[in-house]
């Protein structure tokens, strides 16, 4: 019965409020960045840069977000200084077909022709902001430089069906700090925000848009110190308040399938908040259903000489292809129960520390051991090993370089079941934006004030199957950086 | 640059009208209905029923929506008449266990709930209609009764894993007319409209809904005649417009999967209009990505006998499933490319009119006529002979009924590829709604005033894979009445 039962109240609402019932203005800037993470940083020192009074909420302690989490990563290509010091000429015209190939199916045109076109500026942008990168390539196939190398193949360029659409070239570019650089990377960021003056308010919870009837987004209500306040945005609002990763209400709605993965690539502020609040103003969203999954076998690259199979024993994806390909491919494919099985010769410890699932003498002893049925595993392999001996793999297509016979007793399977082994997750899917990072409504319109940009947003990459490591915080610090400008441009209301 | 390159306006904008922006009342009824198919028909009918002065809002030319279009299939249980004269009990805990199962991984337990314990009298309501159910039943295994048969298993109730959780019984209730049935039922629902009644306006596109402050929904603009008019609804609003699977560009920005099926089960008006009224209200959507899509290469049953295998001629699903399951598998796991392998025993012409891919009188030439790699479906097929003869299939457990080795020369290949058979698709997601039919925000709390029915809502079952025929038309129909009696019942706002 309506007015019965009412549903719980589990959250504010997030429907913007009426500018008219704005009870008074506890500050007023001309441009509010929520979100702190790679994508507020850089909207906000590039509306700076513009001569926008600025000022960046931030739900946690300090800034970060999700990228002072990650590898670190950044995905640059057309020709940058590492590159062209390797080797690499990447001419700009097969990093559009790589990146449009990244993007998956549904690429934005204009996003994969700005991201491409202004790579090499942005690469300059990052080394502006005193972020070094060393002039060197790691060969071997990994998630990232180990040391504080640079440059690294960090998606599918090598692999089949990606190699055969593009040029490859490597594009992955980690700052020159040993391991994983994403901390470093924010920590520069942040001194960067901080050295141009920006306004910061840290644990302080956006909750909603205020918006004027004709729909122009004028402010934000905010929590802050346990006081409700008002802050008005003389040009824009630009949201860069992360993923829904952590929203476990969310990702049972719009991408179930994710919810196997044990591990969350996230802060617990990817809560979907700001693509509600974003959804309350009268964006759009789409592609909620698409997640990276990340369960790495490789480094060490002598793994991929093994074969991933399913609980019926048979292959099912290419085994050298990124991780993001593959974890996808053992979630949708093989329904979320995979082994990679290696011999002797091949198999090396992963960093993931992937449990063994069984060690036997035999193939035949392995089927039996991991409980597939009768002669399908024999059967896989003896294919696999008779094509491997022709340099060929007729099935999927995996390189010739990670083509051998696998006969080098004792024989392992590693497992890579969801249930037993460490996935990673994030989600691809938030609200609509233009190549310009403006928030769209259903209509394809924008909402006037409105920007955003960062996991928030459906951004340039829309496949985890298609992905490849560094395209997400450059899509942050890329679109952050257009939709800063793009506010700081805008005319003030008031 | 924001302002210039404005995105092209290609529809008028669904956000919410607020109310005192109204210019002035064109008309004034205590319920309005949007869309008069199943859904809202029903909706309407209890509406008035209950005393409410009603107004249905037709884009076409009249009634009928996707309902009219369908095999006019409705799943019923927990012991029907038809059920009890055919000698199935189908007692509530198994009929629950069942329609669990049918809902999908997301089952929320109050519409299953809801659905199964008023199963029994909701038939007796279509039957009070005048619409008849002949109590005869149809054992093969078949899309629909082809006669003015009613009572069949329509979904995956004896397959496997379903035949394990759930106590089988034939749901499947086609009412008593020669063929598809769907427009016969319509004809009934609109009949009983009239008779009623109920006030209806064809080609009226609603274009949004009227909103007051406090969120309450009260009335919608419509475009009727050529004229933009104001209908206040004193009561409720309940949404009942279809889904969005003839909208292009919201396929591809949710579910673009779908995009490769070539048969479209919807009118020109299931374009997602009603959903973005919603949207534009406040309401949530939710489990956008999914749809079910529908080969049908039974009846006849002796098809089942064949094997369902993917471009490297292996296995990939239980042939015995629901249509719904398998074709979900040929997207899912077989991206798209699938073959059923029958012999000369086996074979029927489908009803789809599958085309053979090819005829030969040896697996192997089979193989090679397919393009396959060398070996594989010659494996394939020896693997499932050999287990055939023990009356087993440990990979993929279809019922013993239909084991038979693949024998009796010539062996054909039914062409289900997505590019050259026909493949249904329809949406399955929507606007979130509760088992009162009420739709709900992002936080989850009813927006006052507003309901929403049939395909238009993320409704009972979330997941094509999971599907059963009659499901959607029941579910239409059922939260139809839900909408319009709890509609009628509240309390009007003047």
């Amino acid at each position: 019965m309506p007015g019965a039962g009412m549903a719980e109240n589990r959250d504010s609402p997030t429907r913007a409020l009426r500018a008219e019932d704005v009870p008074r203005w506890d500050q007023s800037v001309d441009v509010v960045v929520v979100g702190h993470g790679g994508a507020g940083a850089s909207a906000a020192i590039e509306a700076a840069r513009a001569g926008a009074e600025t000022l960046v909420l931030e739900r946690a302690t300090r800034g970060g977000g999700t990228t002072a989490l990650s590898t670190g990563v950044v995905y640059f290509g057309g020709g940058t200084r590492v590159q062209r010091a390797c080797g690499f000429d990447d001419p700009l015209p097969e990093m559009l077909k790589a990146v449009r190939a990244a993007a998956g199916r549904r690429a934005d045109e204009d996003k994969v022709r700005a991201y491409c076109e202004n790579s090499v500026e942005h690469f300059d942008w990052f080394c502006d902001l005193g972020i070094a990168f060393k002039d060197s390539y790691v060969a071997e196939k990994t998630t990232h430089p180990f040391e504080d190398d640079c440059l690294f193949y960090s998606g599918n360029e090598l692999a089949h069906p990606f190699a055969d659409s593009a040029a490859p070239a490597p594009r992955g570019h980690k700052p020159m700090h040993p391991g994983e650089a994403g901390g470093f990377l924010m920590e520069s960021f942040l001194k960067a925000t901080s050295e141009a003056g920006i306004g910061v308010r840290n644990e302080c919870r956006a909750e909603r848009a205020i918006q004027r009837a004709d729909g122009r987004v004028v402010g934000m209500v905010v929590m802050h110190e346990k006081e409700r306040g008002y802050i008005k945005a003389r040009r824009a609002v630009i949201l860069c308040a992360g993923g829904f990763i952590e929203n476990e209400e969310m990702v049972t709605q719009h991408a179930p399938h994710l919810l196997q993965c044990n591990y969350k690539c996230a802060t617990p502020n990817d809560d979907g908040l700001g693509i509600r609040i974003g959804i309350g103003a009268g964006g759009n969203t789409m592609n909620m259903h698409e997640g990276l999954v990340l369960n790495a076998y490789y480094p060490p690259a002598s793994n991929l000489k093994g074969i991933l199979v399913d609980a019926q024993g048979r292959r099912f994806i290419n085994e050298d292809a990124y991780l993001g390909r593959t974890s996808d491919a053992i979630l949708m494919k093989a329904d979320g129960r995979a082994w990679l099985i290696v011999d002797d010769d091949c198999y090396g410890r992963t960093q993931g520390f992937h449990k063994l699932a069984a060690v036997e003498e035999t193939i035949e002893g392995l089927e039996r051991a991991l409980g597939m049925p009768e002669g399908q595993l024999v059967a896989t392999v003896a294919t696999y090993n008779a094509n491997s001996n022709r340099d060929s793999d007729p099935l999927f297509h995996k390189h010739a370089d990670y083509l051998k016979p696998l006969s080098s007793p004792p024989y392992a399977a590693l497992d890579c079941c969801t249930s037993n082994s460490f996935f990673g997750v994030l989600t691809l899917g938030g609200l609509a934006t233009d190549a310009d990072s403006r928030v769209l409504t259903p209509e394809h319109e924008p909402v006037p004030g409105l920007f955003a940009a960062g996991r928030i947003a459906a951004g340039l990459c829309l496949e985890g199957r298609t992905h490849s490591a560094g395209l997400a915080i450059r899509r942050a610090t890329f679109f952050g950086c257009v939709a800063g400008r793009n506010a700081a441009a805008l005319s003030p209301w008031e």
